[in-house]
């Protein structure tokens, strides 16, 4: 079967549109109720109330496609053959609860494996990162430059602090010293986000010791769509039916971030 | 003379919205001379720019009001009587020359060393946090709740990452076992949004460890509006007229965050 990816792309956003005010709607009813109800109810609930929303949506317009989402509401799948979406309904779900703020809907569609779709929508600010394969990615309406070099001093980097926190290494490959020779360090506390802003270049790389597919599923579309190389720690694409190490960063830079991660011993739980 | 504050913060708003016009506009322009101009260079002629265009409408306006500024513009001044203007021009100069994204104008008015105006206007996302001494702090047009506890645990800190890569210290005071203790940190490179982030409860805490009074005078009468605590480490008020650490928190997790930086010993340049 042959996808008109620009269609399906297009229903996608019809449906990510309509899951992200039901989002702003609960944050806003929940104002009314804060004092009653458990912050984390409401995220678990929204959480498995998106995603149940997204998948019903699919499974009825596309009944040959397969889905995967943070709540485990789609089938267990054993391969990525065929076309699978893989949704993340709320990416930054403490942001979400705690700042009301700072978090997005992530939808990937893939196909044997590749990438064709990634949507990533910042839905507070109203942002959308989509692209197609082969098509190149857009902010909203603005098509998205392929990735120019910049060094390692010249570099803002995406790293949570609680990785720093828990770093044990102190040779010259430690993170802290990745971090000094840095320009700077930012953190926003959602990968989705994360990902789609080294995309647009208000990050030069991302790094994550521990995410989940639907975190970073639609970010790899956006990534290669601009020039940016993702892989594991180990230099190997990244698996979309496990969780996995991510570095993502423009290339040269990403050859010289690896040397850092690449023996890293992670981090206990 | 007894000043209409809310006229001030007026007027102070008007010139600050036309002061981000400029900003967008600047930006805007560069992505069309990108190859030719040093991105340092545009952030040089607009910080001087700015705040010009700021002082030169306050001295106009009020020539009474002195004005203190990052690009020191302003006439020297030895001590905090009268009514000063205390600007920053764009506050996270990083951001803006490479994020194109997360910057501020920061406007603060005092009167004899007391906070009267705040002002942090967040350009790119069209975000105004202000207040007035005795009259609550805004986000765009809606109060700000006055702030309620949360423990560590439960606490989103801001804290950039380059503090974390500088510790030395390895004791339980550590910053390290204070972000293992912490729900999660945050890292946006703006110090003026991120006091206003605390003001408004995105961020529960921001801690840095060099600021200069044009980052948080504005951040300071909206922190105190919310109810929040601001010192530095020692826990005193921070000063107008030169650096300080900081240290601004909802006030019983100020205490809590006291103790791991009370005793701190900073860190070489």
């Amino acid at each position: 079967m042959n996808e008109n990816w620009q269609e399906v792309k297009n229903v996608a956003e019809k449906w990510v549109e309509e899951a992200g005010k039901m989002l702003k709607e609960s944050l806003h009813e929940s104002l009314d109720i804060q004092t009653k109800s458990n912050p984390n109810d409401l995220v678990t609930e929204m959480d498995y109330k998106i995603e149940r929303f997204l998948t019903e949506h699919i499974e009825k317009r596309y009944p040959q496609h397969k889905t995967i989402g943070e709540e485990e509401a789609g089938q267990h799948i054993g391969s990525t053959d065929g076309v699978i979406w893989i949704i993340d309904p709320i990416d930054g779900t403490t942001n979400f609860v705690h700042q009301k703020y700072n978090f997005a809907i992530s939808v990937a569609v893939i196909k044997d494996g590749v990438g064709k779709i990634g949507i990533i929508y910042n839905v507070m600010q109203d942002e959308w990162f989509t692209a197609i394969e082969g098509d190149g990615a857009y902010l909203n309406e603005k098509k998205l430059p392929v990735a120019t070099p910049v060094n390692l001093r010249q570099a803002i980097i995406g790293l949570n602090g609680r990785w720093l926190a828990r770093e044990k290494q102190t040779d010259e490959k430690s993170l802290h010293e990745l971090v000094r020779k840095s320009r700077s360090v930012r953190s926003y506390g959602t990968a989705a986000i994360e990902l789609a802003f080294v995309a647009c270049g208000r990050l030069d790389s991302y790094i994550n010791f521990r995410l989940s597919p639907w975190d970073y599923a639609a970010g790899l579309v956006l990534l290669k769509e601009t020039g940016m190389v993702v892989t594991d720690f180990q230099s190997q694409n990244p698996p979309l039916l496990q969780q996995s190490t991510i570095l993502a960063a423009r290339p040269e830079l990403h050859e010289e971030l690896l040397s850092y991660v690449y023996n890293h011993k992670g981090f206990d739980y």
